[in-house]
C-alpha cells in the first residue's frame, strides 16, 4: 500500500535512503491532512475503488514500475473527493509540499489513458462537484462543476430552449471535455470545446486557483492578454485541475430533419460532404459510416441499410429553410450517385437513426463478442479524406484486423473503431501497428493524429513526429514553467525527458 | 543615433560602465551583421522611417528615458526589412545576442500603442514577406504571409468563390490580427481571428522558429498537445514574430440582403439584438449606432436616416433562406417598436449602407475637425448592453465629451468613438477618466476592457484589474518561459515588474 507514493518522494526527494519509517510518517501525516480536508468520507484506500480510478476506456498498457508488468490498470495510492474548489486547492498544496503526483479524474471515460497513476500518487474524483452554476438564458452562458456531465447539464436545461451542443460518444463530464478538447457529431456547425469554453477555473500543482479570463467573466469575446483558457482547453491534467467552467450555450432549433443517403464508394460520399459545405448549407451534422460499420449496425440494430459507405446527415433550423437544405443536400448527393435519400422528421425516426450511430461503438464491439474497441482518431483536410479513406481500408484487410469506419467527415475527422482480443498480445501488436501507419498517413496529408481524443499515453510518440522538436520544446517549457515540479497527470501528452 | 540599443545594453549587460567606443563597436557590428542578412535596402537608419515605424493609429503616450518628455511616438533605433522568415530569424538571432529589443510591425494600424519602441531596438517590418502560399480551395484555408492585408487577400480570392470574413476597421495585416486577437462586424457569425487561425509560424526571441501546429499542418481541428496556436492568437508580438498564419475560409453566401432599422430607445434594439440570435436566425452582422453616431453619419456621407438608436443588419444564405430570415428579423423589430425597416438588396444600396456604417470613424473625427479620434472597446454578456450604454451616455455629457457609440451587439462589443484634441492634455486626462470609468463599468457587468483591440500600452492596468494578480502571474510565467531576456516588445501587455 502507499508503495507509488513513497516511491516517486523516494525518487524525487530522498536521494539518500530514508528509512521505511519516515516514508511512512510523511504518507500518514499527508493522509491525515486529506481527511481533514475532505472528511473520513472523502478519501479512500480500497483497492476496488483505486482501479476503478487508474483507468479510462482505452487499451493502453502502463509501464508499472514494482512490477516490471504492462497493465491497462494503474491505480492511485488514494483516491480523494473533494466537494468544492477550496478543498481541491488544499489537497494540492498538501500534494505539493510532499511532491505528490495528482491525476484529476472526471467520468473515465477517455481513450488515450489520460488517467493512470504512471508515477502513483493522488487521484482527484471530481464527481461531487456536481452543481450548473450561474445559467444566464438571455446570455447564452452557463457555468458548471466538473461533475457535471453533458446530458445532466442538457436535462437541466431542458425547458430552457437552450442546449450545448458538443457530443462526444460517452456522456463525459464537460470540465473532462474541456481538459481533452473534445468535440463530436455537432462540431461541423457549433464547434468543438475550444470554441465554447468561456472561462475556467483551475487549481495549478500548488494550489494556487486561477480564473483564466478573470473571476466570473463571460463576455462573449476578448483580447485581454494572453489566452489562459485555451491553454488549459486540451491539456489534458497535465497542468492544472479545472474545477469549474463556463460555456457557451445555443437556442434549440425550432426544426430538425435527418437523412440517410447511401453511395457507390467513398469518393462519392465525400465529394458530397465537401459540395453541401461549399453550397453554405448550415449543415449541423454530417456523419460517414463505411460499408462495415453500416453491416454492424445493421446487425446489432436488426436494420436493413444498403452496405455501402452512407452519410447520416442532420439540418436544424426553421421548417421553411430546412426544406431548401434537405433539398439541396438531396440535388447534391444524387449528382455523386447517391440513392435512397430517406428523410427522417418526426423526432421517433430521427432517433431511431442517431441511435444507429451512436451505437455504432456497441456494434463494432457485437462483431466479435468478448473482444474490446480501440478507436483511432486521425483528421485530414477534407481533400485528402477519400485518399485516407481508401488506403486505410486497404490496409485493413491485409492485416486481417477488423475496424469499422466512422466518421465526423465534415471536420475531416474518422475514427476506425478496431475490435481487439485485450489479452492477445500478438493482436494488440498488429493493432498498434496499424495505428502507427494510419497516423503517419494521416501526418503526410497535413493531418493531425489526433483530431478529438487527446495525446494521453497512447499518442506521446506520435505528438512528437506531428509537431517537431521545436513546438514540443515549447510547450514542454510551458509546462516547467505552470508545474515546475512535474506534479500534474506526470509522463501524459509529454513524454518524460532523458536525465 | 542608436541611444536606445545602447541604454538597453547598458541596463541589461553593463552594469559596470563600458566605454563608448565599446558600445558603438557592438552596434557597429550588429548593424552590418542585419546589412548581411537583409541587404543594404533592408536596413534602415533614416528618422522618417524610423518614425513612421515607432506609432501606430492610437492616441497613447510612451515614456522617452532620454527626454523625459510623453510622446505619441517612440521610434526604434534601426527598422530591418526582412524578406523571407530565415532572415527574421537570423536579425532575432542578432538581437538575442546583444539584448536588443525586438518590435514586429504589421501596418501600424493598431489602437492601443502595441509597436511603439518603448526600450529602443529594432524594428522588425514584415511588409516586404507578402505572399498569399499555399491555397488550398477544396479544403477552405490558405496560408499567408506577413504583409498580406486582409483585402488584398480577399482581392486574392475573388475568382474562387471563397473569402476571409474577418474585418476590423483598417485594412490590416492578417497576421498583425492574428497577433492582436482582432474581430470586426463578421463575428456574430464567423467568429474572431482565434477561431479563424489554423496554424502559425512563429520566430521566437532567440531566433528558433516554431510550427505551432506542426509544419503544414492545417487539419479543421486537433487536440494534438496544447494549442500553441492560441497562445500566439493575440499575444501582441510579446512571445514572438509571426511570420505565416493558415486561415480558415468560407464559401462566399450565394445571397446577402442588408437592413437598417430606427429604435425608440437603446433597450429596444438591444432586446431586438438578443431575440434575433435567440430565434435561430444565422445574422452574419449586427450593427448598432446610437443617436450621435447616426447623426454623425449623416452629416459626413450626406444621408438622412432618423437620429434615433439604430440597428444595421446583414443577412447571408440562399435568396429564399435569406427572405424567411428578414422577415424574421423584422417582426422581431416591430414588436419591439422599430420603425423604418428598410431592406437593401442590390449591392450598390448595401454598399452605401455598409459604407456609411464603415465611415463610422471618419464621420465622427469630422464632428471636431483636427482632432483624434480614439476608440474605447468593451465586451459585456448582452443582457448588460442597455444599462452601460445608457450610463455611457449620461457619462459623457456629464463630462462634455464627444463620443458617438457604434458596436458589434451580437457580441455585446462596443466601441465609443471618442474624438479629442491630441495637443489638449486636459481633455486627454478626461478622456482617459472616461475611458477607466467605462471599462469599470464593463469589468462589474462580468465583461471585458477590451474585446478586439488588445491590451497593447494603453490597457495594461485595466488588464490587472479584469484577470487578477494570479491570473497576471501566470500570464508572466509563460511570457518568462518564451522570452527569459525580455527582449519580444517589451512593456506591451504586461507591466515591467518592479525589481
Amino acid at each position: 500500500m502507499l508503495l507509488g507514493l513513497t516511491h516517486r518522494r523516494c525518487l524525487l526527494k530522498c536521494r539518500s535512503v530514508k528509512s521505511q519509517t519516515t516514508r511512512s510518517a510523511v504518507v500518514d501525516s499527508a493522509l491525515s491532512a486529506f481527511r481533514s480536508i475532505c472528511g473520513e468520507d472523502g478519501v479512500s484506500l480500497a483497492a476496488a475503488v483505486r482501479e476503478q480510478h487508474g483507468k479510462d476506456e482505452s487499451v493502453h498498457r502502463c509501464f508499472s514500475p514494482e512490477h516490471a508488468l504492462l497493465s491497462r490498470c494503474r491505480p492511485p495510492d488514494v483516491v480523494v473527493f473533494p466537494r468544492c474548489v477550496e478543498e481541491v486547492s488544499a489537497i494540492a498544496k498538501v500534494c505539493h509540499k510532499h511532491d505528490f503526483p495528482i491525476i484529476p479524474f472526471g467520468t473515465g471515460t477517455g481513450l488515450e489513458g489520460g488517467v493512470g497513476a504512471v508515477q502513483g500518487g493522488v487521484c482527484f474524483s471530481l464527481r461531487n462537484m456536481d452543481q450548473v452554476l450561474d445559467l444566464h438564458q438571455e446570455d447564452f452562458d452557463v457555468t458548471v462543476e466538473p461533475g457535471v456531465t453533458r446530458k445532466a447539464l442538457n436535462a437541466y436545461l431542458r425547458d430552457t430552449g437552450l442546449w450545448f451542443p458538443v457530443d462526444p460518444g460517452a456522456d463525459a463530464s464537460l470540465c473532462g471535455m474541456a481538459a481533452t478538447s473534445a468535440s463530436g457529431t455537432n462540431a461541423v456547425r457549433y464547434g468543438t470545446m475550444r470554441e465554447n469554453v468561456l472561462n475556467l477555473e483551475v487549481v495549478l500543482a500548488d494550489g494556487t486557483i486561477v480564473h483564466t479570463a478573470g473571476k466570473g467573466r463571460r463576455p462573449r469575446k476578448t483580447s485581454a492578454g494572453y489566452n489562459l483558457t485555451n491553454l488549459f482547453v486540451g491539456s489534458e491534467g497535465t497542468l492544472g485541475i479545472i474545477t469549474k467552467t463556463t460555456l457557451r450555450l445555443y437556442g434549440i432549433p425550432e426544426s430538425m430533419v435527418s437523412a440517410i443517403c447511401s453511395f457507390p464508394s467513398v469518393q462519392a460520399a465525400v465529394d458530397s460532404t465537401v459540395q453541401i459545405l461549399q453550397s453554405g448549407v448550415p449543415i449541423a451534422r454530417i456523419e460517414f459510416l463505411d460499408d462495415v460499420m453500416i453491416d454492424a449496425c445493421n446487425r446489432f440494430s436488426s436494420l436493413s441499410y444498403p452496405v455501402t459507405p452512407t452519410l447520416f446527415l442532420e439540418f436544424h433550423g426553421s421548417e421553411r429553410s430546412l426544406e431548401e437544405q434537405v433539398n439541396t443536400a438531396e440535388d447534391i448527393t444524387q449528382s455523386n450517385g447517391g440513392s435512397d435519400f430517406q428523410w427522417a422528421r418526426d423526432p421517433e425516426t430521427r432517433n431511431k437513426l442517431w441511435k444507429a450511430r451512436h451505437d455504432a461503438w456497441y456494434a463494432a464491439q457485437a462483431l466479435r463478442p468478448g473482444c474490446k474497441a480501440y478507436s483511432t482518431d486521425v483528421c485530414v483536410p477534407l481533400s485528402q479524406l477519400p485518399q485516407i479513406i481508401v488506403e486505410t481500408k486497404e490496409d485493413l484487410i491485409e492485416n486481417r484486423l477488423t475496424g469499422p469506419i466512422a466518421g465526423h467527415v465534415g471536420d475531416g475527422n474518422f475514427h476506425c473503431l478496431m475490435v481487439v482480443d485485450p489479452d492477445d498480445p500478438e493482436e494488440l501488436h498488429r493493432v498498434h501497428l496499424f495505428t502507427e501507419r494510419l497516423a503517419r498517413r494521416a501526418l503526410a496529408m497535413d493531418g493531425t493524429c489526433t483530431g478529438e481524443h487527446g495525446v494521453g499515453l497512447g499518442k506521446r510518440a506520435l505528438l512528437c513526429e506531428e509537431l517537431g522538436h521545436t513546438s514540443i520544446q515549447v510547450m514542454q517549457g510551458l509546462k516547467d514553467a505552470l508545474d515546475p515540479k512535474n506534479l500534474m497527470n506526470p509522463e501524459k501528452v509529454l513524454q518524460l525527458r532523458r536525465v
